[in-house]
């Protein structure tokens, strides 16, 4: 059963330290791709998940979410690529394929939903990430990288990138100006300023402090900078926004941010805050306000955001490293030391 | 600028005991409607409100907010009544009628809305309700009760009926089988019920414990019964409906009611519970879920609500009572002894 020998770097326990390990990939099957990974994204998940915080971490694990490669083998049923084309992975790797989520473009919902990496296959293979030279992966969850979309720069949008556009995407046709908040200017929020800007809202980033206001405004082009600690800015801008892409990943007040919303106000929760999160029912009632989650994006929105990015001619804004990098980018990344996202050079890194 | 002189029930302070009181009605201006006052709903909320346990009540105090009854004079620009024509008032006699809200049939949102007892009119008189032998009120927040609907049987629509449609009707034209689940079966959750079913949707009735089962199978018709204290029902019952409307005003766990939502499953919150209601972002995020608040419904809806009533052929569960009885209806009505609403019989009780 056992396909082809590669290399990645993976954590061998929760000391999340990794290093060259060289596994068996799955056999390319009929409908699976065999890529070859170019680039691959770093995200605070790939930490959470080789530490062990959030779900049970198998060992040796291979993380890599955000995987940009070049098609090397295709299967005899495959369709949809040819050998040559550079394709992006996101975050799942298989799903039922039969289900009402699956049917509908929602395959992130279904419950047999295969995540990339620490998981089981469908045939009992274990999945490991884009941390590595090359993956097998069945076509239906593979999407086209655009031609004129460079592959590093594809790479966060593979995550980070459709975790914003999914819930924004519903006001792409708006007839009636949109006045957005982004919550949080991490690796998703920082993407949600460039998409919501390029869907022509308003947009507000609110952040706690001061600190990244000229980030904000000069950097990444929002019209507006609200801090959440002042009372008095807080209270000029009540019922002033549409929606709130809340992308804050730790326990935070809601009903102040719920207060900025107007009547029919929405608040995307995006962040898997492990602590529950609190509201009045009050301040939800008086204004038909909404709390709703979000979880990544389905396949069709991933394909939806590269093609957004190209045609709005947007610039992911990334730090490019070498594999032999990455514990430290881990570290940086903790300590926000990094405008905004690591990518790994993986074919740079010449891992075999 | 006084008008007529009306008697009315009054509370004179927070005992929340009524007395017959006489004051003056506005006169009745050039859009304006006197309405003899048929039937009075009576509702949880009037006795939080003459308690004093909800805004600052000034005293004395009339309730009433379900109010159905007779046109007996107009204004000079009045074009939607004649007198004769039997009406519907509920919680809002005014709005400033030139913002959003006002102008897009939300008026129950408009930051100047007027509630139709214990507010202050936009002439800077006192508002009163209908536990009184008359009304005037302006032409745009009164409903037509229909021909073939018993004025008492309206009253519980104006308020209650209209508080459980506002959230569900934009289910009427689903083309799928919805799965609909009733939190608490008061004077807002029964109506729910009933509702609900009109529309067609399987309906499961939540309760904390086994009391109204009989009662939700039997006489409302409900197609399941659910007891959130059994944790095996709960775990069989897991992602299994469309949308909850969660009528609760005291404090519950709302974790345990998102887990019966399938993916973008809604819960609409319509109760002001007092304590903060608590969620986990992850049990929001994994299956695209919504929390909404719900505030009565707009005019517009309140029609709707009276009109679908007599297209369903449906009949609220009253108890008519005369004045005399009211105090005694507030302490019944707290015990929940009452199945489901008293309505009070104003002209029955000849209080002039």
């Amino acid at each position: 059963m056992a396909g082809k020998k590669v290399t990645g770097w993976a954590a061998r326990d929760s000391s999340a330290i990794l290093s060259p390990y060289s596994f068996h990939l799955r056999k390319t099957g009929p409908e699976d791709v065999l890529l070859k990974v170019l680039y691959c994204g770093v995200d605070h998940t790939d930490l959470h998940l080789i530490r062990n915080e959030v779900h049970p971490a198998t060992y040796p694990l291979v993380p890599g979410h955000e995987v940009v490669g070049k098609v090397v083998e295709v299967g005899s049923e495959v369709n949809k690529f040819h050998i040559g084309d550079i394709v992006g992975v996101g975050c799942m790797v298989g799903s039922c394929g039969e289900c009402v989520c699956c049917k509908t473009n929602k395959e992130q919902y279904c419950t047999k939903m295969v995540f990339t990496y620490n998981a089981i296959y469908k045939d009992g293979s274990f999945t490991q990430g884009g941390f590595a030279s090359a993956m097998v992966v069945h076509q239906n969850y593979i999407v086209n990288i655009p031609e004129n979309l460079a592959p590093e720069q594809a790479a966060p949008l593979l995550c980070a990138g459709v975790t914003a556009y999914s819930p924004l995407k519903q006001f792409i046709d708006s007839k009636k100006p949109i006045r957005a908040g982004i919550l949080g200017l991490g690796g998703v929020g920082h993407l949600g300023v460039l998409i919501a800007k390029a869907m022509g809202h308003h947009v507000t980033v609110i952040s706690s402090s001061n600190k990244k206001r000229e980030e904000a405004l000069s950097h990444l082009g929002a019209d507006c900078f609200l801090v959440s600690s002042n009372p008095a800015e807080m209270e000029k801008a009540r019922n002033s926004l549409d929606y709130i892409l809340d992308t804050v990943p730790v326990s935070h007040p809601l009903p102040d941010y719920l207060s900025l919303l107007g009547v029919e106000g929405k608040i995307f929760v995006v962040g898997a805050v492990p602590e529950p999160l609190q509201f009045n029912a009050s301040g939800l009632i008086l204004g038909k306000k909404t709390i709703s989650g979000s979880f990544i994006g389905s396949i069709q929105d991933t394909q939806e955001i590269l093609d957004f990015w190209v045609d709005k001619g947007l610039k992911t804004m990334i730090e490019v490293v070498k594999m032999d990098y990455v514990n430290k980018a881990f570290e940086r990344m903790e300590k926000n030391d990094v405008r905004y996202r690591f990518v790994l050079d993986v074919t740079g890194s010449n891992l075999e």
